[in-house]
């Protein structure tokens, strides 16, 4: 295993975090003893601010900034519902708890903080991650959803009764969970040069049945539908830090497509971090053209599939040929196969002859 | 720990499985032999015949039977369609493969059997059930979708490559995934003495961050709105060769209620079945008397939610005092709370406070 040279550790991490919401919190009392009405400038996050840049092959927020000032009356919620959100992240985060963004909506309620509703609060957490440009994960907001991981890789725990205890992650047949306490762990080893990343949960219990992490020397990951952001995360980490180049399977559809952009280039409402994409990662099927080539059962395009294959034809991410022919090919063919549709040929097919001749041509 | 003495091994019951489908084709062979058409014989499911059963707790089908026999060329697709879903099944089993309701409908076509479409075959799956007497998990056919499990039990895998190995279920503090390996594995030892169920991911997380299974000797179980098949047999399991008493803890909605009464009672379309249900699981909250005496923050109910709280009402699972004082309680207050709202005290209150008061009442 090659580890980058200089990778951070999840607790340095933590410790930078912390510090960047003590940071706000100083700047406000400075501004405050200074005399002037404390005031925080940020990226806008307005669409006309939002810019597609192909060297980062993702969306970055471009040169506006929004200017939030106390003395201005209409701010002075928004602005005090920022400081109070980092308050609350700061009491998580040094705490070891974590939270969503349901229950930060209820908790404000303890501190006598209002939110109209939850899609208020989750504004405010946005700006609060576009201030410090960690993700919400970081301090200690979680998704509901969960995802799981198998396959050889040793991962040491840091959060609290848990600290120094490792696992690894082929101890659960069934997969391991991937929340707060695996996205905060340190890698501490592995055998794995490659990460599968797969769409479906019956398929992903098929790959582990079959031995694939074996087969193939790879660590595989269940997206389950589109990947929470916490996956998309740990997928970036397992890329970075170890080096393993990514290949995602998922149905061969413009949804499956864009399960796997999103991991790759991730989406225009994340133009404000960087830490959820794998650029390099690789959408390895299930193409248009494998529908073709290997003769899968289909079923014929919606009209809302095709809808949305003229929005991806469009999409600045979906420029490159393999994703301009893909889409065309899906519109030609009029057609869409799910990943069991290699079933037709027998259970064990696609971890047999698909997903090796797949992975060949990727190389 | 205390086990019921007639305990049937999880490897007993794949034989028994096995044996119950080999037999399906003994007696159409026999048939044949004899000279006869090969005929089947099952309990009805159709509405008429689907009666509540007040000592059982649950749905039953009644005494009307359906014939299908190959003499009735109407009845001979549907013959054959379960003759190969018994022998995929068998296969599937015997190999200790498992598969998904969609890969049974692709994997038909790698057999030259044809279905129209997958309600078709799914159609024929819960025929099968209703034959043998086993649910489709127990003949390898699990669902999609996965919940999971955090406590202090041990158990002992019977999967291919694990067989033999131990887990305990603290050992991922993110919680367990209950899969086909956690589902077919034996119960070794534990010190909880309940089960606590739980419908949310973020709060799953925060009774395992508060220790909930310590501080309550309790095994957490992940229901993840409404609980997989496979997590409501592991809950029975749970109660019935444990012999520990299960709480449910859901949203204070008609919708949570429902989740609680499919663990305890089951469903309709499950009647034919007995090895879903937890008759003396508890529903615990959040009940509408609850958001009444905690001054929960709450939600308007839209009119989906009172009609269908006048559906629960008229529903024979329902007639018990509680239930019909919470349904009447929520028709008066017409509002709806959810879990988080708790975090208006503090986001440890519903450990410190609510559970303790909630899990006393019920004893």
């Amino acid at each position: 295993m090659e580890q980058k040279k200089h990778k951070i550790s999840m607790i340095e991490k933590r410790k930078e975090v912390l510090a960047s919401l003590e940071n706000l919190g100083l700047k406000t009392y400075e501004q405050l003893d200074s005399g002037y009405f404390p005031s925080i400038t940020m990226p806008s996050r307005s669409t006309e601010n939002i810019h597609y840049d192909p060297q980062l092959r993702q969306y970055i927020l471009g040169d506006r900034t929004v200017r939030r000032s106390t003395r201005n009356i209409r701010h002075l919620k928004p602005f005090t519902q920022l400081v109070w959100a980092a308050l609350f992240s700061h009491e998580l985060t040094s705490q070891r708890k974590t939270s969503t963004l349901r229950d930060v909506y209820y908790s404000a309620q303890a501190y006598e903080m209002t939110f109209t509703d939850q899609e208020e609060s989750n504004n405010i957490v946005t700006d609060l991650e576009t201030v410090l440009g960690f993700s919400r994960e970081d301090f200690s907001i979680f998704p509901e959803e969960r995802s799981a991981v198998f396959g050889d890789l040793t991962i040491e725990y840091t959060v609290p009764g848990y600290e120094g205890r490792t696992l690894n992650l082929t101890s659960h047949p069934d997969g391991v969970l991937i929340g707060p306490a695996l996205t905060s762990a340190e890698f501490v080893k592995t055998t794995a040069d490659k990460v599968i990343a797969i769409e479906k949960g019956g398929l992903f219990t098929r790959f582990i049945e079959e031995n694939v992490h074996k087969k193939f020397n790879a660590i595989l990951v269940l997206t389950a539908g589109q990947a929470p952001r916490a996956t998309r995360h740990f997928i970036r980490r397992l890329n970075q830090e170890l080096n393993l180049p990514v290949y995602i399977f998922t149905d061969g559809d413009p949804w499956g497509m864009h399960i796997a952009m999103v991991i790759i280039s991730g989406s225009a409402n994340a133009a404000h971090l960087r830490e959820l994409n794998t650029p390099d990662a690789k959408w390895s099927g299930v193409w248009a053209t494998d529908i073709v080539n290997y003769k899968l059962p289909t079923d014929p395009l919606d009209d809302v599939d095709v809808k949305r294959l003229y929005e991806l034809q469009k999409d600045p991410r979906y420029k490159d040929p393999l994703w301009q022919r893909e889409i065309k090919t899906f519109m030609k063919i009029k057609k869409k196969a799910e990943q069991e549709a290699f079933s037709r040929y027998g259970l064990t097919y696609i971890v047999d002859e698909y997903l090796p001749e797949k992975l060949e041509a990727e190389k």
